[in-house]
């Protein structure tokens, strides 16, 4: 096999130089097997994940974690060899959470039950000593216009439609559930609510709240009422105990708050290209995480394996036709302000970015990549497939490509996302549970392989 | 949606009554989906797993668990409302651990390192007081007919030839390695050996020994050696510290022993076809398990799965052609009892099995399944594939069945083999890690729709 391989190389060496999209499907085979061989073997995508999680930890946008990340993710590309490594300066929201929080269900008569809650990203602060107020338990902002005013008033609404069980992708069920969370303050405290809790964006059954961003829209600042996330089994629980006696009442404090803008960074690495040096290729995942657990899924597997793509090709010592661009994008998680700025810059700076690749859907085995692209394109892109089919990574669909690459996105380019097994995402996101060891090694690196083989056949024979 | 399938049905009642076998497509795309919705919203695999796991643990052949085991799965198949259910009488080997195994590595000098080992099963014990010896290591029986009785009389041998990294899929890397741990002690004992050490069949660098079974061929039993696993990381310590010193030596001391056959049980259930009652198809997974951990993946996924195919035909009311059997086998893990014996008894009463399925390589995400099956065959049951693709499970190879169902395959028939990503397992496998926590709910239930959908065609269509 590997005479052979030599044997075609050497035939076709002059007539691609020439026609440099002629396919070459068992070259192509040939060198993503030795991308996923790379990987597996002598992979550095978990090391840095190491550093990263267990060395860094969590870093939410305008914290010392982010800024410690942003030096880190420099050093480390910087000790790859590529072309070029800087920084990007953007402004970020600062948003801290201050004390932990405090939150019970007052059953009457003095007896209390404490349950675990997460105030949400962008959230106020509740009144120095908390609120206590009845609950309103409700399933979509429909219900809140049926209760109305009269009923709302001066009580904490609940939120507690749970994502679909029985939607396959569970990342579907997550965009079928979130509004409660990131728009239930805001419907609510249209009718006077005092403040929002909402059942953790979770399928599994625990004790561990999911937070995450949430927004007040066009609220003026002295309507905006505080907003936490509850555990799964504290939600079920608080919804039983409202039936049996609907004048539950429910406790909360929390000491977040917006303290306006701060600088951070976007980190970026590039490998020039060697014959379309303007055709712009970008792979990348997010920097910073929230500010629980060591945002090692979300999205720390992302970054490492964006890394881990360009680090493939100097190590294989592939040299690109176009230029390769890894983006370590800050704040994805509450502003996207990194994705902007960045979209921004290369507009400013006319540059052409044919292509881009996130990963930010966790470090699990890869299934495939969706594409922000015309069928036209998808048609060609599809040709691609089979190469993917020993790797079990084949299932390739028209969709969204990722948050931070989406304002790149124009009529003429395709943005993708790695797809990857998407089961247990939501049993870590946003967690204290998303930590190291909630990442598989191999799942890891057979990820960062997959890009690196995309991105290899994009950067050969282009999009058209 | 509904309204159109309801018409189709109505309209090719009469039809299909006749031709059982005219293919249905969207009918069967519509019950697949129930399969799947119902497993996910209203699945009973997962409780299955929580009592198997929590409340009876581990079920070694001829343990007290494996009859726990066997009670429950009786008195479980009992409440799903299954036309029979019963125990078939099998003997099995019986090997006990006994008290704890100790090992250390002895520096010289009088500094040790303890090290983390397990018994293989089947193994006999150290001499009452340990065995120390010094240490070598090989990759493989070659390396030991290089170094030749001289240099292997009286020592230790440590199979230290790691699961390879690059093969995608682990449990070829898992067949490329396991004669070491399976043949290892034979073929040493053969050059003079005193004991053998193999390194744990995993991927992951960690300090979980692996246990697993051994056999001793046609070795004399006053020449069988004991034959332990070493975790990983202690592996490669032990392989560093004798590069620097080759004569560092090893201590371990195991109470392991043999203690004949007693009697335990398969446990079956069926329904009876209601068209063809005497062509049988089983599906099943094996209800013992190793002696350490809760054997949750292995194989508590596989039996749960395979019940709940039965159940999930009995909530939605169907009523299969063929006879479908559940087997939950006992003793796969140290001698295949069960699987034989099964095969055995439908032999002598002329049974025909067309078909089985066994779910025996954990509870992860189905990515499809393999079929020992002739060419035609195959390609009969790939035009189903398309059917399993919304639920991302249709990989469809030619390959092995099962252990279990083994034994039933002849030239006619066809053994299936549930395929879940297997990037994990070995993390699990033969371990005190394989425990309820490590099985994601979803993936269980996912696996559980998927089985069923399968058994629904077969026994839709048949197997030419």
């Amino acid at each position: 096999m590997k005479i052979r391989t030599t044997g075609l190389l050497l035939a076709c060496l002059s007539i691609c130089t020439l026609f440099g999209q002629t396919p070459e499907p068992e070259k192509d085979a040939a060198f993503i097997d030795q991308l996923f061989k790379t990987s597996l073997k002598e992979g550095k995508s978990y090391d840095w994940l190491a550093y990263l999680t267990l060395k860094i930890g969590n870093r939410l946008s305008g914290s010392y974690g982010a800024e410690r990340a942003v030096e880190w993710g420099k050093a480390a590309l910087d000790s790859v060899g590529l072309d070029r490594v800087w920084l990007q300066d953007v402004m970020v929201p600062k948003w801290v959470r201050g004390l932990p929080e405090v939150a019970y269900i007052d059953h009457g008569g003095g007896k209390t039950t404490p349950v675990p809650i997460l105030a949400l990203g962008g959230s106020v602060a509740t009144p120095p000593g908390g609120i206590k107020a009845g609950v309103v338990e409700v399933q979509s902002f429909d219900d809140l216009a049926k209760l109305g005013r009269d009923k709302i008033q001066g009580k904490i609404v609940f939120y507690n439609r749970p994502m679909q069980p029985d939607v396959i992708e569970t990342f579907r069920a997550y965009g079928g559930a979130v509004n409660q969370r990131t728009k239930g303050a805001e419907e609510a405290a249209r009718y006077g609510a005092v403040g929002t809790i909402v059942r953790s964006m979770s399928h599994k059954i625990d004790d561990v709240p999911h937070t995450g961003t949430m927004q007040y829209g066009d609220l003026q600042e002295d309507l905006r009422i505080p907003a936490a996330a509850i555990s799964t089994r504290a939600a079920e629980m608080l919804s039983t105990l409202l039936k049996l006696k609907p004048e539950t009442e429910f406790f909360f404090k929390q000491t977040s708050r917006n303290m306006g803008e701060v600088k951070s960074h976007n980190v970026i690495g590039e490998i020039k290209g060697s014959t379309f040096p303007n055709e712009y290729i970008v792979v990348g995942g997010h920097l910073d995480s929230w500010d629980v657990g060591d945002g090692a899924h979300d999205d720390g597997a992302g970054v490492v394996q964006s890394m881990e793509v360009l680090r493939l090709f100097k190590a294989l010592g592939y040299q690109p036709k176009r230029t390769i661009r890894v983006v370590l994008f800050m704040n994805e998680e509450n502003g996207l302000r990194g994705g902007l700025k960045y979209a921004e810059v290369a507009k400013q700076k006319n540059e052409n970015h044919i292509f881009g690749l996130e990963s930010d859907a966790g470090g699990f085995t890869p299934r495939g990549f969706s594409f922000g692209a015309s069928e036209a394109q998808f048609s060609k892109i599809e040709k691609w497939r089979s190469l993917f089919t020993p790797y079990l990574t084949d299932h390739f669909t028209i969709g969204g490509g990722g948050a931070d690459i989406g304002p790149l996105k124009n009529d003429k380019n395709v943005m993708a996302g790695l797809r990857p097994d998407s089961q247990r995402y939501f049993d870590y996101h946003h967690t204290r549970a998303d930590v190291f060891d909630a990442v598989n090694k191999r799942e890891l690196e057979l990820g960062a392989a997959a890009m690196a083989g995309l991105i290899y056949l994009v950067d050969k024979y282009g999009i058209e």
